[in-house]
């Protein structure tokens, strides 16, 4: 399933940041293939590294701000499966930032010599909130400066 | 954050099916809540309880009739959090069913002695694949006759 | 493989303390068993609830206490596998109970119509810890006192 | 907690294979550390790693061989807790390689810039099996001859 004309496929000729993983035993189940609910914690990583990327740290900003990113929605189309070895290229675009949320559009493709394969489409509302009341918080201006837009 | 009002919980009225868990340390993470995308396998969990209930074991429908059901979307909108060994009630309510798909809405519930209060509304959409292609395949006519509707 | 004259299995003459799961896609990999770190999270469930049954909770110990009980050291034999749908049975043995650590030999089991197969025998070894310095604190007499010998 | 004159840090001298990983979310529980069965995942990724790096890849040694290696025993001891955003080195050692089975000792390391911590110690006995039936099999000759002892 080579997906060349998919309108979600347009964020791709922005080069969007991107991380690479492979999908260990972990990751699959008895179906042969990567357990669904796994997408979103692959997602998850690419955040992660997209914002340390940017010099934020998620433990520093809990410790220092008192704040941390909760995720507040999340959807997910699965297209193709994943199985076992594959490798994995996760993308990241902010669709939305606001005073105290962010708003992703994230793509998962499998990587392979004869070319890309769409697996799943996410978008990914997260939260800044308190880390004690988890009501929600401005995200702080230095990180607020430092998020790639 | 008691919700009596929202249109989602009309459901409630109709008695759906409900299966109950126990949030457990391998369900949090350090934000001391429980990660969300756990509740994707705690919806699951339920899903398998209730086609258990009536009669459909998903092993059996795999090595039975060669096919299985894979999910092909979430959707999740995150109301509070949970936290260690909160009880919380899991429902499932069947939205549409297809020749080859069921479409669920379900929620999770936190149980306390004060009352219940909604973490979270899932819409989970799964699709019956052919265990080796998986390629669409017809909800064989035994298993759609034990759906409860 | 039915197991009745294998030592660990003496312990199960004295009726220890039992939970009993399911196994879900969740908890399977790609070689169509459970995947075997899983076994650790399934005698945590039943520690836990173990420990819930002698009226000790351990959200109610960290805040209440300041400490929390954390894993020192696993080790786990695995004898069979398990299977999507299998129903399991766990087991909880206080092999020693020393200050501020105890000792547990668990088991986990098949069960099925025609009998129980032993599938995985663990020992775990927990320690009690200050949750902020996670330094080794002892057990609170009033957990002390409940905790079943 | 430097360790260095443990006696199983002798091993490092020998300059092991390692890889290494950040923890995330994902990874960590309520205590606010990473969720010790992890590390069983962390290993095996690091185990996975060192095979692909010889050539050798799973899925194609289930779909072309028809076996795959399971994990017969762990035994686990933790000597430090890892927290949000800590890089981790794994390293892979081969302790013994039989006929159908290979044992390994593994280390978890945290890495930061004033030296490495060992975390967790781990001893890992994988046993090579028929994908069908279970039962033991030979390691094809193809995997033994580039297993790096």
């Amino acid at each position: 399933m080579h997906i060349a004309s998919d309108p979600v496929a347009d964020h791709s000729a922005a080069a969007p940041y991107s991380w690479t993983i492979r999908v260990y035993y972990e990751d699959t189940d008895a179906g042969g293939i990567v357990f669904y609910a796994n997408y979103l914690k692959f997602f998850e990583r690419a955040r992660t590294e997209w914002l340390r990327a940017a010099g934020i740290g998620q433990l520093a900003l809990s410790e220092g701000d008192g704040v941390m990113f909760v995720v507040k929605s999340t959807s997910v189309d699965y297209h193709a499966p994943a199985k076992l070895d594959d490798e994995l290229k996760l993308t990241v675009v902010v669709e939305r930032l606001g005073r105290a949320s962010v708003e992703f559009l994230q793509q998962a493709w499998k990587i392979s010599p004869t070319g890309s394969t769409l697996l799943a489409v996410g978008r990914i509302k997260v939260g800044c909130v308190n880390c004690a009341s988890f009501r929600p918080s401005a995200i702080p201006p230095h990180v607020l400066d430092r998020i790639p837009r």
